[in-house]
């Protein structure tokens, strides 16, 4: 609640509008509902200009769906389900018939965009292995109204096939770079471009990886400035964060 | 290199104004000059728009100065030595009279200001302790142009003192959070903002906080999306990201 | 054995009431069974107020069942087995016609309250996935024989939800915080009470949440004075906690 | 700010003693100081009912005065500062003639008790080394009107020393346990008692105990029910949570 | 190969009894077997006096089957295989008809033993889940040829069953202690006894006990000296450990 | 892409045989091949020598036989396919008929040797359990044209089997050490030979060996001169690293 | 206190020689002295028949020297001071003169045996930066009663020092291994020796040993069997463990 | 000692130019001198072809004296002493006059070079703070007779840098990478050279560098194939272990 609207409402109480006991309860109604389990917040959307997201593991396919539900009932005319499973995406097409289900990111997504959004990201993966969440964090992209340019399977083992494609990275103005294993791959392309990065380690790996801390924190040290990092595996969380950066504003190839 | 002077060196050859000789020895010649112990970068700056920067830990005083010598030499018109302990910044100070001690940010700034840049940036830190962290983000920010607000001392375990300044703070095109201990605020914080979070783990804490390992695995996991997260007490590192992000274009707090 | 107790034995010794061989043989009989596997303590409950309780993981049914059958044997009116499976449940089931299996919370019960216990707990948790562990705690604290009120989904990422309810987590006596992923919700509501905090980290999230880890570090390290940790996913352990805190009153030596 | 008070400030802006504007500021206008570097927050005692306290580890002696002075301006009565070297205490004595310097448990004391509380807690100790945060916690309770009995070298090694002085651990309403190496005190305490039990780890210790890591990971999964444990070395915290289990009673929704 | 018998092979070979080239051969056939995958040895028993053992994980059925009839075939009159599950178990039944299988310890054991052995183990476990490891310790003390006591589910929570069984407990010459969790039992016991203590941290537990990590930590800072600790959940070498220890006697260089 | 070429091509520029524009195209064109999901890299076997190796791990069965007849229909004419269960084998069967499956190894390999290599590496193992491990490696070394000794189960616990076959091991150029456990072995080799040490610690073990990470810090602090370390449970890796020691042999300026 | 005394006790009880309460007081009466900040225990050297000792980090010397008069005063007649620093030293000498100060030991020596013991130990160590505590290992056994043979300097990087002297290593009854980096010699000695090994981990060593932790995993994972770790650095406790075994004689019910 | 020798010695037992006693005496007396705190082995330098080396931390500049003494005694012609400080150079020279101290390198090099020997080695380092370490291995190079290209200051934040120096880096036949922060440059140099490379992580950097535990596990993760790993800041090892590469050629059991 900013001040302008609280000014307007105690401007209403001034002018005799408004009782001071239903200002009361009007600024303690906050504008979300409760499920019981779940409170389904109307307005984050609204608020953040996203669509709603729902994180599926730890919730049943039973929950997955009356949050759905009540999500759309509450005017919801986009969805996101991540990390769902094929239950979960079920769970999701229930409630929101026309859901789409992306097997490789896990993501289910529905409805329509609220608005194209200017500015490109590109979405950069070290190998195959990476795939699903490049794929989670390209979709999200799409699904918030960015273009994603996918630039897949570019690791530093082979620094010359991720040279030849830095013009498409160097064309975007948010830079989101996956990689598992030793997550090189952030350091060098955040020392050839002068966008924003943001790495998301992954656990793809074995041994010494340990779950993916060897790609996390090589990109937490990563010597090359202007590179922030996410959580192991956060597709969607490097998505967002990548939304907002184009939020600020659209770049083009022109002024990149 | 890109293309299009890739393009005209080729031209010149086909011309016949340059032998493919000098043509090889052009691209040869990368701009950079070599000190012996250390590679001076004289482009780096020009490519990326920023000041030159010396990360001071592990050179000796007689290497800084020497860099900050050929830095200037190579026509640097602003640099920035971080991490500058008081005899790293005499050295600095030795080679560019003129240059300024921040000693609570252990930072050293010399030149003008290539440009003043557009864009707002909010230094939200949790307690007094995260002062220098706080302090080498906000001064290098204003070192590359931006204006800094600087927000301090709003940990959560006060939360009306963070909800008082959430106006100011939700005026900047992006935030900076520094925090040490548990790291909540960049949690907090990143759920009632919109745009992007740049977080900073500080090692500020004792115990369990393992050298600032709480709060940087609190930041990651941070369910606030929009955050992204450098390295423990990075504070340099976050401005350059947070930096990047406004560059791509000035939010003003009519369209925050 | 307090010192009173042993005082009389010993009178019943001088008065020859009872020969020393007798008296050795009192001071050695402690009250519990042996069953083999397991020493049943069938005076715990009467010492500490509360049911008897079985931890079920590493047991097999058959112990489980055994166990059970014993404690009621040696006089439990009633009896709680955590982290229960279905097997499990089956096996307390099959020992003590009458237990309910509340799979959510992985809790059995069987028996009646001993005693309505004053005071009120408020369990607070931060999302749907932490479901489990705090029902579990819920459970719990009903089955010894306190209110325990359920503040449900109420992270820090939408702090409206939380500030909305702060009035009914003010109104209790003790306040059981559950929270995975960075656990923030700890430091924020122990800001925020006056009452003691036991914060239960859950294993809720991914990646660098390393299975709780996350959580557990962010809450022991939480700025907020007077928050309790107890181990990862430990809704039982928290509980029991709280009613201790609960039925604590300022006591003097006379009525310890 | 309470319902009530917010109530009273709606009725005087409906009353126009009021106007919108006005309102707006004083809702804005939280009982805190701005010093810059820290904010001084003036009703946090008031709201707790504790002394006010200053966590010196990375502020400067000047800081340190600054904020005890403004304190004491403030109204503060009573002021405690933790982790206080010698520079911290006398910038302390500076502004607050009279504060006491505790230097085995590195607090400073300063000011009257508000009030004597009742309720009496036992601060045990497992050996000589673990005095200093015994010492913190035991001055922090008394500094706040508890009662302390200090219990201390009576490591697990020694059983007969421990069960010796049972009598006088159980007459205290909450235990505080101070251990370090291996911690295994806090289980053997917790379940010889039936008041709550806050555990302290200590980064006594060498080798494998990891700064306290092992006393910590014991502590946590202490078989014994009712054991909360707080930070490393944290013997103020655990004053400050004691403090509060003390303080609780069966509250209702009247006095919350 | 001791002195004695290289001086008579050195004898030999003086006295003509033996060429060189022989001896030679002598000294490089060293008494094992090699199967391909597997070096059978078939004079560790002997050299150490106690049965074959196998350690089973990461070996095919086809594998153990084969290993256990080479060693048997090669003079072998007891064996024991560790952490056999049922088809290793099957395999070795196979290859040696009438070993038994312990299935709570994973143990399969087969043949007589080769002497009855002086001393007592004292095998003394926290809680009913520890009994796996447990039993493996106890069945290798006795397949090894000396008398173990069971002293089960004594943990420090309930420490009047423990102080009940101390006289059987310090009737050993060694005693095993066996605990998951906080590992607490370790140091008890090491400072009520005389004998030395094998202490094995068990996987038993969840959350931050990380998988046995906090029960190791636990007993390699145990405050009591004259702990050793193996590794988690390694019954099989804390008995032998015990073994060895109970076979110690005051040696001298003459009869080493 | 070498001077000498970048040369001849400046050169056919200035010669009017290649446009500028035909140039810059050349420049750009880099020798791999798009397939969306994976850029497969015609010339890495060229540039090295070796097989092309696909590592099957998070890749589906339909993308490992997309690549491999890639690669094949690339002009490759021997590939192996690492960390292969029976899925991955089919696929590359159905790929490349023709190729073998080693199933303990989890390898396939297919096509014939480029060449005969020279040079003998000892591949040495510690347990039967690290056999998988080892044989990816030994066929790793085979499949790239050089000889393996395998020379297994020789752990340090028996070290007289150990030193039985150090003849056979010193007969080679690069050693190859694969173990688990407290992975002693590469400690003990790397002192017994003049050879370079390559040491592969495996996951066997259990409880602290934490996965592999007490075999891998033993060999990354082995006493012994000459070891260098790969990933745990990389035999292929490991395999790599000896094929290019044996492959060394003291360059010039001229054939570098 | 064990039946036989409480016999008596009450016998006495019963025949009148004694009241009650002066039973009670007797039984109460611990024979410990508490000198405020530390709890002598005068038995505790009579209970298991070794010197007293000090461990001296944490406490000032203020403390040790009273601890030592108090000590003596209680009738100890031999008394050691581990991990003693000159103030400390120097502390233990005011009060009990004629004590010894081992400088590379840190250990304080004072008092005559009590008794000349059987058996051997050797005390094995891997370099010469392990001497410390190898020397506080060998200084504590010979201080109990034991002799020691110190075999130093036979690391496994040079096998054939650890071959020649293991005739020595044979002789002893027990076998103390010291040593840090990867902690080898460990497995080495305990695959050669039929005596229980007593490992004890060092510190030394840098980069990935982490403060000994290298050797400690490894010495855990020791694949021989018969071998007991202690804490990093841990020589007394090493010498402690390895005397009670020394000490150890097949016990029956009847000298236990 | 070889076969041949041992053949030798028992020919001329046979023979009877030796006595068997005589004959035990010589196997018995390996070439090692003892001299208390540590073994000098004087054919370890003839063995392996290198020069003595003294690992000096953990050795009182005595003990350093004392065995710089001796291996010169013994016949040593060259000496290195790694990890030296001021003291511990003093007290080689005090033994060897005519030693040289690199002191960035912490290195001390004394007698002449036993051999040229071919083969060139490159050592790349990312950064100035690394110099230390890249020194240690270039100088140790060069004791050992091999040429050392330095190529410093190429970290892959400033890919052009590097890519600029590749021709000088695969001129050598083993590329020694010395890289700290995220030691991506170990990846990228191995992804760019035929040679086998050797990388050293290095403990520059801070947070969540933790003292070089991301360097060392990025490289371990390596997604290029060819690298071995060595300890942290381990330059020494390093250098030996490329020595001993350079030394490789394909072996012949004839010449082995």
């Amino acid at each position: 609640m900013d001040e302008q609207s609280l000014l307007t409402l105690l401007r209403a109480v001034r002018a005799g509008g408004l009782t001071e006991t239903e200002a009361l309860e009007r600024l303690r109604t906050m504008p979300f509902e409760d499920v019981g389990f779940a409170r389904i917040d109307h307005h984050r959307a609204l608020r953040q200009g996203f669509p709603e997201v729902i994180f599926c593991p730890g919730k049943t396919p039973g929950q997955i769906e009356e949050i759905a539900r009540r999500l759309a009932g509450g005017g919801a005319t986009a969805l996101l389900a991540s990390r769902a499973d094929r239950d979960a995406a079920a769970a999701v097409a229930r409630a929101l018939p026309g859901a789409l289900y992306h097997e490789t990111a896990r993501l289910v997504s529905w409805g329509g965009l609220r608005q194209e959004r200017p500015g490109l990201a590109a979405v950069v993966s070290a190998g195959t292995a990476d795939l699903p969440v490049a794929e989670e964090a390209a979709l999200t992209l799409e699904a918030v109204g960015h273009k994603a340019d996918r630039v897949y399977d570019v690791g530093v083992a082979g620094l010359h096939r991720l040279l030849a494609v830095m013009g498409r990275i160097n064309a975007a103005g948010v830079v989101v770079v996956v990689a598992g294993m030793e997550g090189a791959l952030a350091s060098v392309v955040g020392g050839l471009v002068s966008a924003p990065v943001v790495a998301v380690p992954t656990s793809v790996g074995y041994g010494a990886s340990f779950g993916g801390l060897a790609a996390l924190l090589s990109m937490l040290n990563a010597c090359a400035a202007g590179v922030g990092v996410v959580n192991i595996d956060n597709g969607f969380g490097a998505a967002m964060l990548a939304a907002k950066i184009l939020s600020a504003a659209p770049p083009t190839p022109a002024n990149a």
